[in-house]
C-alpha cells in the first residue's frame, strides 16, 4: 500500500485558470479584494493572472492593474502566465514573482491553443525562459493534455518526456503536468509518473489536475502515493469552459485541503481563510462552485 | 504502490439510498421504468426499495407494489431494506430477493435512526435474518457511520467490529460497510479495512461510500488496493438529505464506472444504459444530478 508525504504544497491557480473560463467577469477591484484574502489563507503561491494578449483572454484583461494592485503577502509567490517577450515584459513592470511558460504534450492541441507547432513553441518560450530568470524570476513549465488530448485521444509519456525535458534543458524550475480535459484516472497517473520520476526528482514535479470526471482528489491521492509533494487547484472548483456545460474545472482548492487534513499532512494552509475567499468569489459570479468540501461547509453556516 | 481486483462488482442502491433522500416524490410508474432501466444495464443488484414504515420514509411507502411491478431480469437480485418481521413479511410477499438489515456502529446514531440502542437492536435483526435465510434469501447486514458519527465523532475500528462479529455471527452473508456522512478519507480506509479483513474475507464486505466532502472515489480506490471488490453506488450520485443543502447522496454509478473502466477493471455494465436511466430520474426529480462524468457525458449528447 502506498504511502503518503508529510507536507504538500497548493498552487493556487483559481485567480487564473478558474477566472480565464468563467463568462461571467469579475470587476478588477474585487478580484484585487479576493486575492488579497487569498494571500492570508497560507497558501504558497497564487497564479494571479495571465499576460496572454487580451483578444485570447478577455477575462484577465486587467493582469497588469491586478498586479499593481494586489498587497503582496511575505511568503507569496505571485506569478502569472506568459506567452511571450510582450508579455514578460508587461509581466515583470506589473511586479510577478514568478513566470509559467506553456505549451502542450499533443501537437493537435498545441496547434489550436497557441497556433503554432511544437516546435515552432519551442524558441519563443526560450526567449521568455531566458528573460525570466534573467530579471531573477522562478519559471514554471506547464505542459498540457499530458494524458489524453480531445483530438488525438491518449498521449504517450514518451510524448510527454520530449516535452518535460526540452522545457527543463530551456531554464524552467519545475513543470506542472495537466490533465487539461480531466479524463485520467490513477492507473493512468502510474504510466506517467514511473517514466518523470525516472528522470526528474519529485520536487520539480507538479500535478495539475482538473476534475471533470470526478476523479481529480483520487488522481492527487495516487500521485502522492509516488512521491509528488506540489499540486495546482482553484478555490471551490472554479472553471469549466463556458462552451461545454459538462467540463469541470480545476481541482477544487478546499476538497484538496479535506483530503490532505484528512491524511495528516501538513500544508500551512487555513480552511476558514480558504472558505471565505471562496464565498466571495462564488456570490460574484453568481452561482455556486463544485466543490463538495465547500457546498457542505456552507451548508452548516 | 498498491494494485486493484480485475473485477468489480456494484450494487446499485439508487432506488432505496438515493431517492429515500429526495424531496420531489417519484411515481410507482416512473420507479418501475426505471428500475427495468437499470436491470438492463449489466448490474447484478438492485436495492429497489425499503419496508421501513412509510411513516419514516414516505418516498419509499410503495416498496411492495414496486417489487410487484417490476420486470425481473435474470442474473439481477432485487433486495430491499428490511428492519423488522412486519417488513420481512411485506418483502417476501413482493418477492425480493434479498434482505437487507442495518443498524449503526455509533450508539447514538444508532438510537437516533432505529430508536433503539445497538443491544436492544441485535434481537430485532436476528429474527429477520433468520426468517430472511429460512425462505432462502440473501442477507447483507448493513452497518453505518464506520468511519464518523455525526453526534458521536470517530468511530474506531473495534466499534466496528463488535457490530459486524454480531451480525456475522446471526447469519448475514456479507457486510455494507457504510460512511454514511460522506467524511472519511484514504488513511481512514486503510485504519478500518486492515482491521475488517483480518477477520473477514474480502468477498464479504461491501464498501459504501457517499460523496459528502468529494473524497468517495479516492476511498473506493484505497479500498480496491485493500482488495475489496464490491462497492455500492447511486445512479447520478443521488440522493443527500433534504434538511443539510451541502449533504450529497451516495457516490454516483456513472463516476464509480468511469473509475473502474478507465482502470480496466471489468464490471459487467454498460455506461450507455446507466446514461440513460440516469438521465430518466434526473428529468423526473427535475434537477442535475452530482455525478460530474453524468453531467460531461450529457453535455456532450
Amino acid at each position: 500500500m502506498g504511502r503518503w508525504p508529510d507536507f504538500v504544497q497548493v498552487k493556487e491557480v483559481g485567480p487564473r485558470d478558474g477566472l480565464q473560463n468563467e463568462k461571467k467577469r469579475i470587476s478588477t477591484s474585487d478580484k484585487v479584494q479576493w486575492i488579497n484574502t487569498l494571500s492570508e489563507s497560507g497558501v504558497k503561491e497564487i497564479e494571479y493572472s495571465s499576460f496572454v494578449h487580451p483578444k485570447w483572454v478577455p477575462a484577465l484583461s486587467d493582469a497588469h492593474e491586478v498586479g499593481k494592485r494586489i498587497k503582496r503577502h511575505p511568503g507569496v509567490r505571485y506569478s502569472a502566465l506568459v506567452p511571450n517577450m510582450k508579455g514578460l515584459e508587461l509581466a515583470l513592470e506589473a511586479g510577478i514573482d514568478g513566470a509559467s511558460v506553456f505549451m502542450s504534450a499533443s501537437e493537435t492541441h498545441n496547434k489550436k491553443n497557441i497556433n503554432k507547432s511544437i516546435d515552432e513553441t519551442y524558441p519563443v518560450l526560450e526567449e521568455v525562459i531566458k528573460g525570466a530568470k534573467k530579471a531573477g524570476k522562478h519559471v514554471t513549465g506547464y505542459v498540457s493534455t499530458v494524458f489524453d488530448c480531445p483530438y488525438e485521444g491518449r498521449i504517450s509519456p514518451q510524448q510527454v518526456l520530449k516535452v518535460a525535458d526540452r522545457l527543463i534543458e530551456a531554464g524552467v524550475d519545475d513543470l506542472s503536468l495537466g490533465d487539461t480535459i480531466g479524463t485520467a484516472v490513477p492507473s493512468q497517473v502510474d504510466q506517467l509518473l514511473s517514466e518523470i520520476l525516472e528522470r526528474f526528482p519529485s520536487e520539480k514535479i507538479i500535478m495539475h489536475f482538473h476534475d471533470t470526471r470526478g476523479m481529480a482528489i483520487a488522481n492527487i491521492m495516487r500521485s502522492m502515493e509516488h512521491g509528488i509533494t506540489r499540486f495546482d487547484s482553484a478555490i471551490g472548483g472554479l472553471g469549466g469552459c463556458p462552451y461545454a456545460p459538462g467540463a469541470a474545472g480545476n481541482v477544487a482548492t478546499n476538497d484538496v485541503l479535506y483530503l490532505l487534513n484528512g491524511l495528516g499532512i501538513k500544508t500551512g494552509m487555513d480552511e476558514t481563510k480558504l472558505q471565505e475567499a471562496a464565498l466571495f468569489i462564488q456570490s460574484k459570479l453568481g452561482k455556486s462552485l463544485p466543490s463538495k468540501s465547500l457546498a457542505y461547509a456552507a451548508s452548516q453556516g
